[in-house]
This record gives structure tokens, sequence and C-alpha cells, in this order.
């Protein structure tokens, strides 16, 4: 049992989501940021892996005042769970993604002192030995109420559980712009496949901005 | 004065053209590879890297007798022309791309015993001193009476094509699969950008079989 789970990225026209200097780059526009929040609004908890941390220090939060309030009638917390892939516990105590409401998930290789330094700022969980387990931690998640899990990338956490077959959906804006670089960060990196690639459907296409939107559902086996 | 030049390529929903093993995978589906064999019909030349030969052998002929027909009717060759930016003379002299109507472009660094082989199974041109001069390629290729282009990859020649402001237009078709891996061909590698990057206005988009199909209008400064 696991959370329903859904990548949101924006990429470059050419599946670039970063500079080969990890220079977060703004690749959509005004109204996609506003679906993005949207999408956020709707669900239990967010999720990144470190290196989207140490590279661009996001906040997770809804951005919309209407939005945070919405769901506060709910009975929901303003903004959903934050939650960070962190298997040695790199997260810098001075990261924006700390505080109420922030999930830091490490393995039991993070050094004893850094977990002790994040404690203060979040909840620690330890799932895992080496890495993280990603399949047992949407089992806990799950446990803990979370139904619906947005992911935020990177590039190495989004190939990590797409190969795991634990992605429901994946939304790419593929924005009017070309990066290039082939050490640039892509919308799925890690080790990549050889064969027996992610199928996928196509849900919807739709021109956003100057970009476009493009919905797939991973087909399951 | 050039050319009107196109890059035309099939990527993953990931942004791939090939594995990281390069290996050549099927992308798009027939409706797609129609629509490429009618585009590469109506062009006075179609070019590639050396690299895109090395790894998929391509014959880059058109398929449909029907339109080569139709173009042999018009009074035009068979298939457009066929080019490889080949600096150091790496093309196999068992290339299916070689034979009447290629054209195998080296720089003066190419070894000679190498330009010799190849001489015999295509015209060779020599268009810089230690890489292929692209914008010089390109008008000699115009004075060769080429007045459209087609680029079919890989990765390398299109970073080098539009970072060099020598793109007018690029359609990716998004197939429906995730290959992943930080070291697979994208649709643009090389140097990559870290500013001023490539704009692109957005011409179309419609879905094509399984997977999309958007054309890209680069914007020229």
């Amino acid at each position: 049992m696991r959370p329903y789970v859904f990548i949101n990225s924006a990429m470059s026209a050419d599946g670039k989501i970063s500079t080969v200097a990890r220079k977060q780059v703004r690749i959509s526009g005004e109204d996609d940021l506003r679906r993005v929040d949207a999408l956020k609004a709707n669900v239990d908890a967010v999720m990144v892996g470190v290196g989207t941390v140490l590279a661009d220090d996001p906040k997770l939060t809804i951005k919309s005042v209407v939005l945070k309030r919405t769901r506060v009638d709910q009975g929901r917390t303003e903004s959903p769970l934050r939650v960070v892939v962190d298997s040695r516990a790199r997260t810098p105590p001075t990261a924006a993604v700390l505080g109420p409401n922030a999930l830091i998930v490490t393995s039991r290789q993070a050094p004893r002192h850094r977990v002790e330094e994040l404690e203060t700022k979040a909840e620690i969980l330890v799932v895992g030995e080496r890495k993280v387990d990603l399949a047992a931690l949407l089992g806990r998640l799950k446990d803990k109420g979370v139904e619906s899990l947005l992911v935020e990338g990177g590039a190495t956490l989004n190939f990590a559980l797409l190969n795991l077959g634990l992605v429901d959906e994946i939304y790419t804006y593929v924005g009017n712009i070309i990066i290039g670089g082939s050490a640039a960060p892509t919308l799925v990196d890690g080790e990549g496949l050889t064969n027996d690639f992610v199928k996928l459907n196509l849900q919807e296409i739709r021109q956003i901005g100057d970009g476009v939107l493009i919905k797939w559902r991973v087909v399951s086996f």
C-alpha cells in the first residue's frame, strides 16, 4: 500500500531541468507556476531528493494565500507535508524546506551529528540501510495518512521511483528554451534503462503560456 | 546565405534520443515515421553527425516508393542529398549512408588514408581546419543549390548548430517511454548553455500515434 504518486517537472524543449552548472533556470511562466501551486494544494505530501534541496533550496510550500486558506478551512495543514529523501542527511541546517511539517528521510548510514542537528528543525525518519528504501518509505507515508504524493524531482529521485514502479503519473511542462549539455540534469537521470523502458499512456496535451503541458500515465505491468 | 534548416528528432518523454549504451530505440510509431519520410521528401538535403552514423548506421533515404517517384517526376533526385558531418573521416567504408548522392564533410585534420577510402564511395568536401566549419558548410550547400536542410541529429551536431544560430525550426516527437540515464544522449547535448538560452516559439502541438509532435521556431536575435 502506497500513496498515489505524481511526478511534476518543467523541462526545456530538450529535456533538461537545469544547466550543466546546476543553475536553476526559469523554464515555465506564471500560468504554469499557478497550475503547480494548485496541484500542490490538492496533495497530502510533496517530495524532493536532497540534490534538489542542495541545488535550488526550495520551500515546497503553497504560494497562493487563497489555496492555503482553503486547505485550512478543510481542516488540513496550510501546505502539504514536505518530504526530503536524504540518505546521508546532507540537507543543510539552513535549508528553506526545514521547519514544522517537514520530514527528512535518511538511511542508517547518515552521520549521527548531522541527524541530531536536523532533528531540531524537522521530523526525521530512518528507512533503509545504506540508501533510503523508497518502497518502504511510501508505505510509511501511507500509514501516516498520505494518500497522494507530488514528487518535484530531481532527476535521480525520479529515476529511482520510476525504476521501482512507484509512479502513477508524470506531468511535464515543456518550456520554450533549449539548454543543451550532455552533463545537464534531465527529467530522468540515474543509471538509465537499456531495455524494458517505462511505458506511458498519453493523457493530455495542452498549451500553457509559451510551452506545452504533457500528462502521462505510467503503464503498470 | 544558408539553407533553411530544420532539426527533426524523436525523443523519449524524458528527452533521450538513445540509451546510455547508445542502443537505438524505437521511440515513435508508423504514423510518425511516415511524417518524417514526407518531411524528407520535401527537402534538398538531409544531414547527420558521424556519431549517428556510427551508432545507428542510417540510410537517410526516402522509404515511400510514391514519394520517391514524385520527386523524380519533379526532376529531382529520388532522395535528398545525404550529408555527414565527419571532421576526422570516421564514417566506416561499409556505412549504409555511402553511395551516389552522399557527401562526407571533413576537416583538414582527417587522416588522408581514410579520406581516400571514402572518396571511392561518396563525394568528399573539406571545410574547416580542425573541425568542420558548420557555417561555411551551410554556405557551400546553399551554393550547391540546397535551399532546405533537414538535420536528423545527433545530440552533438544539434548543439553545435543551435549554438551557432544556424537552425530555423525544431520538430520533436515526444514518445511514450521513459529511457532515463544521466549519460544517455538527449536531443541537444554538447557543452550546453548556462545563460543566453536558445529561445523558441511554439508553432504547433499535435498528437501522433501514442506521442506528441511539438514544432518550435527558433527565435533569432
